[in-house]
């Protein structure tokens, strides 16, 4: 269940040098094709890191030959020297592979505002190279690893069609703080053995993305580094049905994403903050991102207390369609406020599970959404500080 | 140094009982005229607390004659018993007083979604009115706090005019989380003894409000509660000059705006974060806010780390008009960040002292902005989980 696992595909996971700690931290995946068609979505942030630049450049004719990707350092506000080191980095992987460097996908992900050791990439990217494997998922999804405490992969399989063919998509995901809106500090490369044009591709990964990491928000903060690289290599023969291939994707993504929230730093619980009944779905994002922002909700749920005051407080900074005294809130099913008012009784809810369901009835229309986040714990601010840099 | 600094005003702050710890709880502010004009601000939340819907009501025509204000209970989602409790507080204060109802504002702050005692409120109007006094400004002051642990108050008074006429300016707030845009869980009560008419009064209030309540931002959660309250009762005798009232008037709301984030929940650095050479003051006040909310840049000024690309991570989601290659960040006075990019070393900066300051040059226009806000902390997290309600 990984990036090797779709036809076509070879991956691997060393250690450059990079972590103080040790840890691998360089990961190689590369398409042996036939196809090379891609797709990515970036970070919004307008403080983009390097290897957005020059991936971003990569992307624009829908081919990538191999992404190379590392942990221990972002690359980011890096300047001109920067980029010249992820360039450098893309050529090194081109002269290694055989490749041509503008099909070279990069990512970098670790501390803002350092530059690279260049004397380590390199021979790390030689390294990597020389350890590709058809099962070397599992490796790099390791080596992306930066706060995240386990790997996170996911699979989905599709069913044969009528010539008795099928398809697989595997992804890798890396992220654990800095999870917010328009992705977060991850890191997500994704592959396939279906037969798909990149505009195909492109939309399919759009539709994903908008309803899966783009609904997980951590902490409300967005990264310089985030990419989501979709690669496709048709090795299955399989040519999908789009519909059936979004869904997979978007299954894909949701998994990972979730794996994203659940090992969110310091986190305690997890928490599906649902808007229904909502005039729109516009109006149910902001709504069940605005309560997924309120650090006091946040640090409530931490301490196991129903504090729904914190929900409609929250609620009522948006400009979402709402009549204040038709608004219902649930927790972990426990209707705890009707009508904007007093509901039944707090004691009847219990928050001790990790999993916690929070459901807005904003009593409005027939549009829904879900967020996906964390409470606000002491092990969040500790790993934050500089106790852990 | 309170509200019954300036002429014409009586106070009080007594227990009521609506507290556990039995501290004071319901304070009562009298203007005794000749003038009775007022103006207000309130929370731009639309889920409002049973007060504010009552005192927009009564301040509809300019005219106050009394607030009374309760600590211990928001009567916020409370529905139509809610806001006939609130009702009945000013028939109470009206009946003790000899006043009209329609004339007494109610301001109430604490727990959201809990009815009032009114067994206990309405008896506390009758000892808050029997207490009042032309020096009981410190005890209201008092009275009014929640999780604050110490009382606010400034005073601001005027040079002698031409005919050697002055007034004053005094204030009370009380706040200690929930601090965000649009006021904060905050109440203020502001009296003066100039002579000035209600709209006069409102331009004024509006104007200081604007760039001091409204930029302190302690945890980005904006509270169903808040009020700003400006009485007038013209018993100086002095008409003053608009231009020095609202300067005046703009001290005092600032210092009781730095006093609110100077005893913030669990804080322990107090942080202005000025963004200047901005294309516009609302550029710079974005830019500065967005900052200001980011909780991992506030862990890191917890944990006294100078991590500077937390700082422009935030200003990268914003839409204001600014090169990312053209930045520049400081922290206490050491340019870390210099044009997008590494600036002087990490080390040079001194992050040991409770005030912090970050200054960012967008290097995009003239306007500037500050926000004050506060680190996020252990104890933040600790004073808003359960473990404290």
């Amino acid at each position: 269940m990984s990036v090797t696992t779709a036809l076509g595909f070879r991956a691997a996971g060393v250690t450059a040098g990079l972590k103080k700690s040790g840890n691998p931290d360089m990961a190689l995946v590369v398409n042996d094709g036939p196809d090379f068609h891609a797709a990515a979505v970036f970070t919004s942030n307008r403080v983009a890191a390097a290897p957005i630049h020059w991936s971003r450049q990569v992307l624009s004719d829908g081919r990538v030959d191999a992404v190379v990707l590392n942990s221990g350092g972002a690359n980011a506000c890096t300047g001109p020297e920067g980029f010249q080191n992820t360039h450098a980095t893309a050529e090194k992987v081109a002269e290694v592979l055989g490749l041509s460097a503008t099909d070279i996908a990069v990512c970098s992900t670790g501390l803002i505002g350092e530059q690279l050791p260049m004397d380590k990439i390199l021979p790390g990217v030689e390294a990597a190279a020389a350890a590709l494997t058809a099962d070397g998922g599992a490796a790099a999804a390791t080596a992306i690893m930066t706060t995240d405490t386990v790997s996170k992969e996911a699979l989905w399989t599709s069913p044969n069609d009528a010539e008795g063919l099928s398809y697989s998509i595997g992804g890798m995901a890396k992220g654990a703080g800095m999870l917010a809106p328009g992705l977060a500090t991850m890191l997500v490369v994704i592959t396939t053995d279906a037969g798909i044009d990149p505009d195909a591709l492109d939309a399919a990964l759009h539709d994903a993305v908008r309803v899966t990491f783009n609904r997980a928000d951590s902490d409300g903060c967005m990264s310089t580094n985030d990419t989501v690289l979709l690669l496709a290599s048709g090795a299955s023969n399989a040519v999908p049905n789009m519909d059936e291939f979004t869904k997979g994707l978007t299954q894909v993504c949701a998994t990972l994403a979730r794996a994203l929230i659940g090992d969110a730093e310091g986190a305690s619980h997890d928490i599906a903050i649902t808007t229904k009944n909502a005039d729109s779905e516009r109006d149910a994002e902001i709504v069940s991102r605005e309560v997924a922002r309120s650090n006091l909700f946040k640090a409530a749920i931490f301490g196991n207390d129903p504090n729904w005051g914190r929900v409609l407080s929250a609620v009522g900074t948006t400009d979402a369609v709402f009549d204040p005294d038709k608004i219902n809130v649930s927790i972990n099913g426990v209707q705890i406020c009707r009508n904007g008012c007093i509901g039944d009784s707090r004691d009847l809810v219990d928050l001790t599970p990790r999993e916690v369901t929070v459901e807005i009835d904003l009593n409005a229309g027939l549009a829904e959404a879900t967020i996906w986040t964390n409470d606000l714990t002491h092990a969040y601010v500790e790993e934050n500080s500089a106790y852990s840099s």
